[in-house]
């Protein structure tokens, strides 16, 4: 998506065909700023530190990560071992797990010699698929976004809820959640966005307004708290979220907070839709809420906040009380009752086994 | 309640009889500060800049600013313009409304050189009815928490979820929401309070923590977004919240977001309960959704955050890009057929217009 005008992407190859570089995504919205992966270490760093987020991304460079490590040495033992370490960063992510699995399966079987241009290449293709995947996911829920714009007025915007950060940045480019958002835009249909603050991190205040804003996007930054009352008064018509981990059956391991959002699309007749690429979708598991680990987080995301600061450079405040004792669960599970509809590359279906079998009957168990 | 084991309340009166004192609850929980009230336009800001906040103080720092007002001048020009310009600083809190009516009507048939000294007088015994009535709600909503914590294994604490604040420091002392957990903790029940962070002012993780770790009351700060997952897993035993204003329906409008938790506790079969004095009870007002005006504050408190800074003073941070729009409603309404059950100072009832008039029969039209 563009960027003051200019197309950029959250993850790119520099000239030298072998230097990876990312967005350190912790100082948005204030500082945007390319910074180089050289090392392994360098990769696995950004996704544990945050400096990339979002399911696909991390893919995207765990798949380079290897491709780094290939390239500072390539026997079997670097080869497990990179692997080993990517996996360790992130445990909730599932196509971090898929991105290395596919690495792994293709490097294997290579001589050592030709496993880093084999996971240069691989890396790449991996980009420009999610970049693929994610333009079709748009093309699909933009559809939605077309109906729910046949039944307003003509000319009013169409009143769409996201939660988190399910954009570009959180992909290779055009996002899932987002991408349905930024066709319908550039397809003439006016939308406008309430973008939830997503507590602790902020990734919808931080992140997915930027991204909007900078691509044109109208938008509102609300607190968590608000899209209840909106959807009371009418003010939300659909809501896109992303998701981490669905499970088989169709539920939603997504941004702590979804559940709620999805409580209350339901409670007012609100369309609750959640795009995907399938690599996120997680076969082996069918009940969400007793499958899926949710990753606690370190407790200062909790007790600060981080942001500009009145010298203009990006501070972090304390909010809670020195002594009180904090908790940070990162995800949940909206169950797939809660859910319209899934939102994927191949289409748009019912949350159920059922209907992502529909999509997906290569998955049928026979 | 207690500050560091000194009993304190939220608002007196100065040993000079004439000067009211308050603590200045937009420091907390970093700096804890008494700061005094001499003139009506001092207690006019403190209610506006929201010094103080909560229903029940708001309503007992307008009477002291009508004392104050009719100490420096008492004539009928000067009462009447008292009582509008306290009437402009918040126009939700239905008991900001009833204080001033409630000194309007006994200092109307006064002379004028009465008028300051009765005042004083009343606004104290606001005050100390204040009191009586949240320790009533506590010991009411203290016995639900008893149920509860019978159904426990024995010593485990009962979980209970609250948001915002509705402490002592929302009141003139006990709270209401937390007036229960304060009897329940006292009398050797074990409770533990998960602490909704209550963006955008943060009322639950700077107050609530704050008053709950002073007093010694085990408790666990969390972001709004967690209560529902928290739930979904057997976490939260009840709810407590309070109440800015409930209808004669029993629909309760409070702190924006509630209405989000209430759905969720409905969703996974946990008590959802309100406590209120009778005085935020709007007995003219039905319907919640339709009937309430939802107050729109500052957009700068969605875009900033205010906590201690790196150099220990309070600072605020920029958490939205520059040129994003915000929206900022405070408050949203819960219907009754969400909540378990309305705890006042008669006791608990059903939040229906049937329950509520069995505890206020003389309500009951004829």
């Amino acid at each position: 998506m563009k960027v003051d005008g200019k197309p950029q992407r959250s993850i790119q190859l520099a000239a030298d065909g072998e230097t990876v570089k990312i967005i350190d995504q912790t100082k948005l919205p204030h500082v945007f700023e390319m910074v180089p992966l050289e090392t392994l270490e360098e990769a696995a760093h950004a996704i544990r530190a945050m400096l990339v987020r979002g399911a696909p991304l991390i893919g995207a460079t765990a798949a380079y990560g290897m491709a780094l490590a290939m390239r500072a040495k390539a026997d079997d033992e670097a080869l497990e071992a990179a692997a080993a370490t990517l996996l360790a960063t992130r445990p909730t992510a599932v196509n971090l797990r898929w991105a290395i699995d596919d690495l792994l399966a293709r490097l294997r079987p290579l001589p050592a010699g030709e496993r880093a241009a084999t996971a240069f290449q691989r890396a790449g293709e991996i980009c420009e698929e999610d970049v693929e995947t994610n333009r079709t996911i748009g093309e699909h829920g933009c559809r939605l976004i077309a109906i729910a714009g046949d039944r307003k007025p003509a000319g009013e915007p169409v009143q769409i809820l996201t939660h988190c950060n399910a954009g570009w940045l959180a992909t290779v480019d055009w996002g899932t959640a987002l991408a349905p958002i930024y066709q319908a835009h550039d397809s003439g249909i006016p939308v406008h966005v309430w973008v939830d603050e997503t507590r602790p991190r902020n990734q919808g205040a931080g992140l997915t307004a930027w991204e909007l804003g900078k691509h044109g996007v109208p938008h509102t930054v609300i607190a968590d708290n608000v899209g209840g009352h909106l959807m009371q008064h009418g003010e939300v018509d659909l809501c896109i979220t992303g998701t981490d981990r669905t499970t088989a059956q169709g539920d939603v391991c997504n941004k702590i907070g979804t559940y709620l959002k999805a409580l209350s699309a339901q409670d007012n007749g609100v369309p609750f839709y959640v795009a995907l690429p399938s690599p996120t979708i997680d076969w082996t598991i069918g009940d969400g809420l007793t499958e899926v680990p949710i990753e606690q987080r370190d407790g200062r995301e909790v007790a600060e906040v981080s942001g500009r600061g009145p010298d203009g450079k990006v501070t972090t405040v304390q909010v809670v009380p020195d002594g009180s004792p904090v908790a940070n669960y990162a995800f949940d599970v909206t169950p797939a009752r809660l859910v319209s509809a899934l939102i994927t590359e191949r289409g748009v279906c019912p949350a159920s086994s059922e209907g992502l079998l529909s999509l997906y009957p290569e998955r049928r168990e026979t």
